[in-house]
């Protein structure tokens, strides 16, 4: 049997973007439901990003009276770019007057899910997303079913793709699902978690002779570390030890804290925009839209940027019936997108070792993080996009 | 027959390289003999780069007080970055307190060969190196012969091949004369020279759809303009008519000033770094060690950079007996060299389009040129390069 439920917004995807969304209307007085084919188990315990722009910080604490963002989080002042022997911290605050903040997605997920469920949102786990109708029309309907098979009907004056690089919603919108535009990357990261002290109080992103490799932290007791690997690797493949030898030849002078190794995976990556953002009474945002290497901590900074626009807009179409702003939003997204997009890309580029690198390119990589780094406009650059560029406040 | 001729420093190639060298030598009481292959003639006549960094017009100023840099040359406050509908004034002295000067490189040799031969060095046209011995010793020899078929022997205590981009000197440095690092373009320059007021003020280099395109200047009545096109154009293919056409679609927003076309050519370029640019008592400066492509104006200014560095070194080898600085000349020079590979390189890709670049690059190249206009820092970081690092000034 089919149940059918009628919102105003009907938002697809329990992500960062999907339930920010889902508050920013609830303060404009818009009612949503969102679904997700997870359960609240999986979406709080899947490893994620875990660095948020100074704006996304500023957003949490303003939507959510309890965000532990600056309890269980913490605020980072720069990173170190690490280039063979050389290294050079980029100072936020003294370049940019921003700061970025340590706090993992799960992490922001589980305080999400806490304040949106504790504010009564309807809010549907394990609920699968069958097929769109409608979005051309003013009533666009979400077909989905459940865990059991029952079949659920949603009909909405709006739906919102926040369903992550699978989404099902982009069909609606963007044509054929994979239509966009695409990079391929040759390479990989290994990325672990392990019990250890930090290595370093910062995030340092080293590129080495032998490839790339972050030391990133996730606790005082649990770290984060990546290094650049073929997008075949097995995941499983190398021992501990082969590990540790790895990363620690990547980032000379510095002695990393070992400890036991609690999660291992291999993170492909892509860049990718979808061709179009938005198509009548259906919009894209986050990975639904556009997914970016993990290189620049982009990600789920960029998700919360359409969120802002995006809300922007509903306000405007729900509430007063102006279309304008909600007809403009692909264009003002993009402008961000797609320098984020540059951003992920020039980070990657600038530090990984691509395999059929000529000398000429190595030498040719090297010289450019010397002049990044030697210069305060390069830091206060590559500053500004690692931080964040405002926010737009957008009005008609 | 054989004439063999002793000097102190014998340096191979009459560009500014070799000119400006035997200067400096020469204030340090050094002599040195100075050989081309060309005629003086075909020296003055070579139409080349243009844009002087502002270290390299107060270099002229010190060295040559009949210098016509500011006469004959123009002062440039900024350049303008074009891009599709979308254009950004890079405003030079705002950004990094410094200026560039358009003063054509003949120009520039015609004031260099003037203030040389009035000096009385010994400066002789039409002579080929046909070999070089004893680079390892502390007596290089210089085997060349002149129009006539006489043979000249150079015995010197240094031998410096500023003989350009196919030094026949670099083979007594970097073993095969092919050894170095090396970056190929699939795209080349269609030049013109024309008979026209000038279009706009300052350059404009533009990323149109359509490829790349700068509009320069030369002087009030002639202009000199490129196009992207394919290494294989052929310069004398195109009708006036289609040259116009092809610039002013490639720089909406600005009318050509159209005139007769006086000169065409087609650029290729490529980066190259030689493998080592020093061995024993032989060095290289200028194309000889590197070459870049234009986009930055790197060259001559690289060149001139070089020579800063070497007459230091060769001042403390040849007048108090010190191998420190030629010790470490090729280190230091290459720290800047590498600098300027990444600034041409970057200025090339993102401003030309890849034959086979994909919509993604394309858009995330429209990414990077919002981002570096948008920014102060990048402007800023982009002014940094294009007017010039700081020389180095070394002392033991």
């Amino acid at each position: 049997m089919t149940t059918t439920v009628r919102t105003r917004v009907a938002i697809v995807g329990a992500g960062p973007a999907g339930l920010i969304l889902s508050q920013l209307l609830a303060d404009a007085g818009i009612d949503s439901i969102v679904v997700d084919s997870r359960s609240r188990e999986q979406i709080e315990s899947t490893i994620r990003a875990g660095i948020l722009e100074q704006n996304t910080a500023d957003l949490l604490r303003a939507i959510d009276p309890d965000t532990r963002v600056d309890t269980v989080g913490h605020r980072h002042d720069g990173i170190e770019l690490r280039f063979g022997d050389e290294g050079q911290r980029i100072d936020f605050p003294s370049l940019v007057g921003r700061s970025v903040w340590l706090y993992p997605q799960h992490e922001v997920l589980k305080d999400l899910l806490a304040l949106r469920l504790g504010r009564g949102q309807d809010l549907r786990f394990g609920v699968t997303v069958d097929g769109v109708e409608g979005g051309e029309s003013e009533h666009p309907v979400v077909f989905a079913s459940d865990a059991r098979g029952e079949h659920l009907r949603i009909e909405a004056e709006f739906l919102v793709g926040a369903d992550g690089s699978r989404s099902v919603v982009r069909g609606a919108v963007s044509g054929s699902r994979a239509d966009g535009y695409f990079r391929e990357y040759p390479f990989a990261w290994f990325g672990i978690l392990c019990e250890a002290p930090p290595s370093s109080e910062e995030l340092i992103y080293s590129n080495s002779g032998q490839g790339f490799a972050l030391i990133s932290q996730r606790s005082p007791t649990v770290q984060r570390m990546y290094y650049q690997c073929d997008p075949s690797a097995d995941a499983a493949a190398p021992s501990d030890a082969e590990i540790w030898d790895t990363l620690q030849a990547r980032v000379p002078g510095t002695t990393l804290n070992e400890g036991p190794i609690i999660q291992r995976d291999v993170l492909r990556f892509r860049s990718f925009v979808a061709q179009e953002l938005r198509r009548g009474r259906v919009a894209l945002v986050g990975d639904a839209a556009h997914t970016v290497p993990p290189t620049g901590a982009k990600g789920m900074n960029l998700a919360i940027a359409d969120v802002v626009l995006l809300a922007d807009a509903l306000r405007a179409l729900l509430v007063t019936g102006d279309e304008r702003l909600i007809d403009s939003y692909a264009e003002r997204a993009l402008d961000r997108i797609w320098k984020a997009q540059h951003f992920s890309w020039w980070m990657t580029s600038m530090l990984h070792v691509t395999p059929d690198a000529s000398d000429f390119d190595r030498r040719r990589q090297r010289g450019e993080l010397r002049t990044v780094a030697s210069s305060e406009a390069g830091r206060t650059y590559l500053a500004e996009g690692y931080t964040g560029w405002p926010l737009a406040t957008d009005s008609v």
